[in-house]
């Protein structure tokens, strides 16, 4: 039987390029968002479901991370990252010289901004719900117009690519996680991503939870905050760690920042991305 | 003469309301984006500028914080926390069960999600540009349709309040902060807000820098990370502490954190806000 896996579409978005990545042969199925994603798997509809978790210039996406820390009992199995290569797509037969608005999702018009400047002056950056939706949006539009989007989309919605590579910064990938009822067994080589909170005045307290990992030489990959939705000014951390739940020195760290916290809910461990 | 203050416009959005509130003499001028009233402020067209920096809901507008981080030189002078109350608007003499469709800021259709589930199942939420540009997409649109947006909104487009209080989650508050030339003179209840990054792994440095802070027992109101904007996994970590620059103790601390930073940026010294 086909493994199937959610994804967050439509066909031709960056998350889709992410899950053929990740898994060539399955069957994806488009759910219209991440919470829509989460559920499909939750309904075991999907075994697996992708998501956008990070980009290295827009930060984390927080829709993923409130989800995983409110509303979802999935563990993360997989992470992959892959380069964003945002192209300029027109209708076929299109002239740069002729556009005058340019679609795509706001990410990727804020991330081609000074391109946008220097190759379309008099250009308006429009919004749209995807870059795919974008290129349709390009598509039924009366006036001549772009979208900015994947060469896949080109190929898909039948659209021209006249121009690649065109993000202002090349150093644009995205970290995506792939969601599922367990998380990845041992491989040596693993991350761990958990959060946690406190009941009261929290910032002296991370210090100390802090300590536990350093103290044990356990690297921390990322610390972020998120609010904690009560309370403006407290936060729920979130952290991710070289090293799998299972280890012997992560599961001593875990019980330690256990014992002094409020809420810890571990993600899941699965192994680092490494093509990269 | 009359004091000049830019502001994230357009009239009757919270930000409109927060530099009421901060300043009721001042001549307020809304400009489009983050970005412009930065700019306003920067050329001197403005003496202060208003813009929202976190929600107890959805967290930090990454916008603000980056333009603080990367292309500003702009002090915070001083915050604002108002809390949001939103209000379902329709046209003069609309009803609420004729509603087809509810237009909003994309943050205000999320905070007020569930209520629009329960008030109308079948409705259709649609993305503004604000809450003010909600009003008017509302009052143009053929179809029956409701807007949430600020009470003021009502009054300033001539549309009717049919409920309030309309967000899920009562403990909504949004926090703005007053960018200047130059940042507040102590006060004794004063925050101190910074940023700081490494050039290797940084992650067991962070928790060495916190230790500046610790040992001297300076409250560390927030901890924050964005992307370095150059590597995936590398950050730029940003601080909100209790204590004014110019305290003797809080000089030392950022004296040690410089020493072992690659980068370090005060964003400024301002009154910690009282009434909330």
């Amino acid at each position: 039987m086909v493994k199937q896996i959610a994804y967050l579409g439509p066909v031709g978005t960056y998350t889709e390029a992410a899950s053929l990545l990740y898994d060539p042969e399955a069957e994806l199925i488009s759910f219209p968002s991440i919470t829509a994603v989460v559920a499909a798997v939750d309904s075991k509809m999907a075994i697996e479901g992708v998501v956008p978790i990070e980009n290295s210039l827009e930060g984390s996406v927080t829709d993923t991370l409130d989800l995983l820390i409110h509303d979802s009992n999935l563990s993360i199995k997989h992470e992959i990252v892959i380069p964003i290569e945002h192209c300029l797509l027109v209708k076929p037969g299109g002239l740069a010289q002729d556009v005058k608005s340019i679609y795509s999702h706001p990410q990727a018009l804020a991330q081609c901004r000074r391109y946008i400047e220097r190759i379309f002056p008099g250009g308006q950056p429009i919004a749209s719900l995807s870059t795919s939706a974008a290129v349709e949006d390009m598509l039924r539009s009366p006036l001549p117009s772009a979208a900015i989007a994947t060469s896949r989309a080109a190929d898909i919605y039948g659209a021209e690519i006249i121009d690649q590579g065109i993000q202002d910064n090349l150093a644009n990938h995205t970290r995506f996680v792939v969601l599922a009822q367990y998380d990845h067994p041992p491989t040596g080589r693993d991350k761990t991503s958990l959060c946690f909170s406190f009941n009261d005045d929290s910032p002296g307290k991370l210090y100390s939870v802090m300590g536990h990992f350093a103290t044990r030489k356990i690297n921390l990959a990322k610390v972020e905050s998120r609010p904690n939705k009560e309370i403006l000014g407290r936060y729920i951390f979130l952290i991710d760690l070289d090293g799998h739940r299972k280890d012997a020195i992560v599961q001593e760290a875990l019980s330690c920042v256990e014992a002094e916290v409020s809420m810890m809910k571990v993600f899941g461990s699965y192994p680092r991305y490494q093509d990269f």
